[in-house]
Parts: C-alpha cells; structure tokens; sequence
C-alpha cells in the first residue's frame, strides 16, 4: 500500500502533463512498462517531470561512468539508507544491463564490508589522517 | 578525538600480533603510512586482523569489478551512513586509483539521486512491482 | 508480526496501568481505536504511560507550530528513518488533520530534496560555512 | 575540508555556466554571499545547475506550504540523516525566515519525539494496522 | 558550534524551571558537571525535564539490565544513527560505571558484525523466515 | 523475495565449499535449521565463509560479553538501522539465549530514549564537552 495513489494509465493518459511523462518513459525505455514509483509522483506533475529529467540526465546520459556502475552505485545508496523498493528495482536495472552473479556477488561483498567498516569508525570516532586532506582544504 | 586509543608504531611494534598486521599492511600497500582506522582497531588484535583479512579478500582480490568501481561503492555506502573518515579515505583511494574529476562528479550525481528517490519512494511508501519480482521468489 | 505480543482489549483491561492509558487515547481522540503500537508498548505499561505523555505534550499542545506542521515533520522525520509504520500513521493523521493532497505533495517534494541534498554535502564534505555559525558559538 | 574544490568567485567567474547559476542565486536571495555546497557543485556545472534549479522550485515556489514550514521539514530530515552541514545552514534559513525559538524549540521536540517512536516501533516491527492502509490500495 | 544557545550557570540559574532540573542531574550525578546537552535542551524548560525524567526512568531504575549494558546498548544505537556528541559521552559514561578495554573491544567487534550482516541482508532483501514468526503473529 | 537466490539443500549440497559451511553450522548450532541468510550468502562461498567465520569469533567465541548481551546490542544497531529481518533474526536468538520479557522491555526503553536523543543532539549539533575527550586525544 501506498500513501499516494498511484496513477493507472487511464488517470494518467487524463492529465497532458504526466502523459507527455509517461510517454518520454515508454519512448526511452523502449517498452510499455511504467514502473510504480512513476505513478506515484504523477500526483505531482511538476515533481514528476523534475525526477524524470533528472533520472535521464544522471543515469541515462554519455558520461565517464558506464550504466551499469551507475546502478551498482545506486544499490549501494539505497541499502545503506535501507529502500526496499529502490533496491528492487535497480538491481532489476543492474541485471538489464548486465549484472552477472560474480558482479553481484562482488558488490554485495563491498557493500557488506563498508558496512562493517562505517560502523567500526563512528563506534571509535577515528579522526582524520592529515594525509587524507591534502589539496582541498580551505 | 577517538573514543580508544591509536595505537603509535612503538605501541604497535610491542604487540606482535599487531606488528604482524601493520608489517602486511605496509607490505602489501607499498608504503610506510599505516592510517588511524588500523591504529584504533589494534586494541583488539584478533578484530584488527579479521578485518584487514576481511579487506583484502573483497578489495585487493581479482574479480569481476575493478579496484577503483569496489572504492566508488564503498564511497557511496558510506555517504548514506555518514561516515566521515570513511568518506576521506575512501575517496583519497579512489582518486589513489585514478578517480578523475569526471568520475568523481558522475559519482557524485548518482548518489545525490539515489539520496533523493529513495527518500520520496519511502515517504511515498511505493509497493515493489510484480515485475521485478520475477526469479528468486521463494 | 511483531517481535512482542501486540495486547488485544481483554488484556489490556486486565492490566489496570494499561487500562488507564487506553482510556485516555480514547478518550483524548475521541475514538475507540487503539492502533498496534500502543498495543505493542502495552507489554511495559511504565513506557506505555511515559511515551503517551510524551506524545501529548508534543504532539497535542498549544504551541506555536499547529497541529498539521508537526504531523508534517514527524512524517519527515520518519521517511528519513525508513519507518514504514510511522509514515502510514502520521501521514494518516496528517489527513485526518486536514492536510490536502497539494500539501502532501509539497512535503514529499522538500523531503526529496533534502534527501539529495544531505546527500551531495555529505559525499562533499563541504565544511560548515562561518556565516552559519554566527551566535551560538561556544 | 571537502572531498572537493570549492570554487572561489574568481574561479567561478571562469566558468560561464557556473558564473551564470552564481549570478542567479545573488539575484534571488539579494545577497552577495554564495555559501560553500555551491562551491563545491560548481566542480560540475550541470549538477550545479539542476541542483539550484531544483530547490528553487521546491523551495521558493508559490505554494500550499509556507517557506518556513519548508525549512523546518527540510531541517527533520536532515537530522535523521546526521547532515552537519544541512542542519547548520537550514537552521539559519529558518531563522532568516522568522522561526521564532518557541517555534525551534517546538520543531526540535518533534524531531525528538519521532526518533525515539521510531525507534521503538521498528524495533517491535509493529504491522501496519488496517485502519491506515484505507483509500489507495493497489 | 551548536544551533542552539547553551546556557551557562548563571542562565540556568536565572529560570526556576531550569535551575530546578540542573540541581537535581547534580545531586543524582553526585558531581557538579552539566554537560552541554543539558544546557541546549535548557532553552524548552518543559523539554529539559521531561527528557532528564525519561533518562532517569531508563537508564537509572533498578530493572533486569544492569547499568553498564543500558550504556553499551546506547552505545550502540547511537554508532548506527551516526551520532558523535552521543557516541563520546555514553562511551565515557560506560568507562566511568566500569567498562573495561576487553568489554569495549568486544562491544566494538558486535556492532561491526552487526552493521556488515545488516547491510548484506538489506541488499539480499532476505525474507524472514517462518520460523522466527512462531508465536505473536496478529 | 530476495534480490539473490535462496540456496535449498540439494544446490548447497552440490557446492562443497558450501556444504562444508552448512554442516559447520548445523554443528555448532546442533539444529538442522538453517536460516534465509546463509541461502542467500551461498551464492558466493567465499562470502558465506568469512562471514559465518566472522559471526563464530565475535558472537560464539569466550569473551567479557555474555551471548545474551551480545544480542540485544545486535538488535540495538539493527533497529537504527531498519534491519527487518535482522530484528526478527536475533530477536529469536536472544530469546532463545534466555532474554525474558522484562528484559526485552528494558531493551526496548534504552534503545528508544536513544533514538530520541540522538535526534536531540544532532538537531541541535551540541558540541563534546572537553570533559569526554581526556584521555586519549591524538
């Protein structure tokens, strides 16, 4: 359950705003599905636009980084802030794109020992090595 | 300030179970400097070496993602915990690794969106959907 | 399911602590629903009575901030925790208060950016700026 | 220290794309001050860009919710997540938009009560109780 | 610097509702020492003691955990949430009710595990098993 | 649904080095039970090893913690970090260890008041009183 609604196509095809969203998603993508966090924000048209303008400049655009460790990135995000949804989903995407279970298994593992290792260093509060902030300071 | 003591090379030295680590820590990264982190985990030797262990078997091993991918992750991660050091030394390897300016700001980009669609589709408690359930069901 | 007992009505009458907190929620709600989490604290009637006083004190007081801005940021609050409970139960009283699907709209907004936001400084690690600090030094 | 350069008004200047956005955000608020986030996004104008973009749409915008009520929710979700900087500069934008301190006290008594509800909530893993999922079932 | 004025002696002293609360952490404490969390909250008289009663009613009751494992508990939650001023002064308040370096390193390597585990199972999103629900299921 | 495979007994059984962990842990356990998170880990018997290695040196081994407590701070750190699963997991295995009911209710009030002042602290960024940094300041 949702504390939105979340828009079917018929409400959504309704409002201009969101379907010229909806139909960008479905142009880009390549394929029918409008997955539900998109549905929820159509509530918000403008909201909806701005997220979609963004996902497409971050994820979506040439840039040095490859899709697929963008996605890692994004699984990385979202476990440590723990969202389910958002883990699902882009470990979906991952595999679109690719994932292999040895990849998987690798980020998993990362992802597992930063854990391990955050929780270590805020528990004994370890200061800063100067030789860590060297260059910007300011 | 930490909330245990950093361990100095003479403190170190005295202990040979932690002399052992710090002697494979330098030898394996090729350089004298052996950074906080090590040096409050020392109190404990057996949790100082489990770690490191732990270090080198998911960072420093082959595998499926490179060096600099695995530091990009464990940057990510920390963020969403707000992990100070972590986040210094981490990013200091990273760009140890070749992290360029680009990447350094792909990666950014990709964690400040994850930041926010995980909180909107948390907020919006959006129901994962079927379609990326598909598979591993149990 | 919960990892404690959640007491039905014929428990919580048993115990006369337990009883007087029910009748109050009751009676200062003006509604005979007694949801899971009272039901839940219910098992240490001392913490039951204490976090309902709490709860009054804050969230039911003459104060300067209205009844719906508080509803507002305890959703907040909650979304950035991941509490699912607490976001379907605070956004149902935000309802319940009169708060309109334009305003939650707004809400989830600023929560997004927030959350982009918290997450941009603190891979940055941008350093407070003095202009901020001006006042309360100490 | 940050994990980035920030720019200074001379190397901003440099960048047409960044002096543009610098010049937008000293028109907006009448002020010449820039305060560091901003610096540090400047590494990548386009983030920089989208970012001011954004909160200019969330945050000063028309709207149901009042700029102060924005602040004061952005500041809830900054303390969830331990955002030292987010905190620091909110709460003086709250402050420059009149938060009164009976209003921060009120705000900081919520933000209280919320963790520590929260935390007993998950910590029960209380179910979602029926009464709150009426309405937009999917 | 904090985002709220702390109050010295002589300001405490200066409101009956304040000086009240002060006088008594002082002679519960048996120590002339008001940390600076007190002297923040001490801006919401109201707030300052209800939080200083529910401080006395946890942590200082007789119950069935003795003191310094409410301490290492505290510990704990407050390393995950990230929170430094906390981590520094209930890791102080353990040393000072007797914590020793073995108890600390032990506390230590717990919270490690604990906060890889977490994230391992987050990212996995493993679901619980039938059999840690026997029993309170609603 | 896990975003990985959840390893039955015939595929663990076909993987020695993951047979050779599920018989450790049906030994050390002396049940035949084996939990979601290990079928999950098996996916990468490297993983799985080190990690059920790491749980019997800090959770299983002699040390100053008794097992007791050892679970209830891993409940303390998997509650503030919204560990579902983890919650429930260890939940069982401390009441399993003999946690009673007034135990858990002791629990539950520490790990609440933490979570409340946490948010306290942070909101109001109180600084660390120089009397919780003597000692061993670097």
């Amino acid at each position: 359950m949702a504390t939105v609604k979340l828009l079917d196509d018929a409400e959504a095809e309704a409002i201009p705003a969101v379907k010229a969203v909806f139909d960008d998603i479905r142009a880009v993508r390549k394929s029918d599905f409008v997955n539900n966090f998109w549905r929820g924000l159509a509530n918000d048209p403008a909201l909806l636009k701005r997220t979609w303008e963004g996902l497409k400049a971050v994820m979506m655009a040439e840039g040095p980084l490859d899709p697929l460790v963008r996605e890692m990135i994004y699984i990385a995000v979202s476990t440590a802030n723990g969202c389910t949804y958002c883990i699902h989903s882009h470990t979906a995407a991952a595999k679109a794109k690719g994932m292999t279970d040895a990849q998987h298994a690798d980020l998993l593992a990362v992802i597992g020992l930063a854990g391990q290792t955050n929780h270590l260093v805020t528990s004994m509060q370890i200061p800063v090595d100067p030789e860590f902030e060297v260059g910007h300071r300011r």
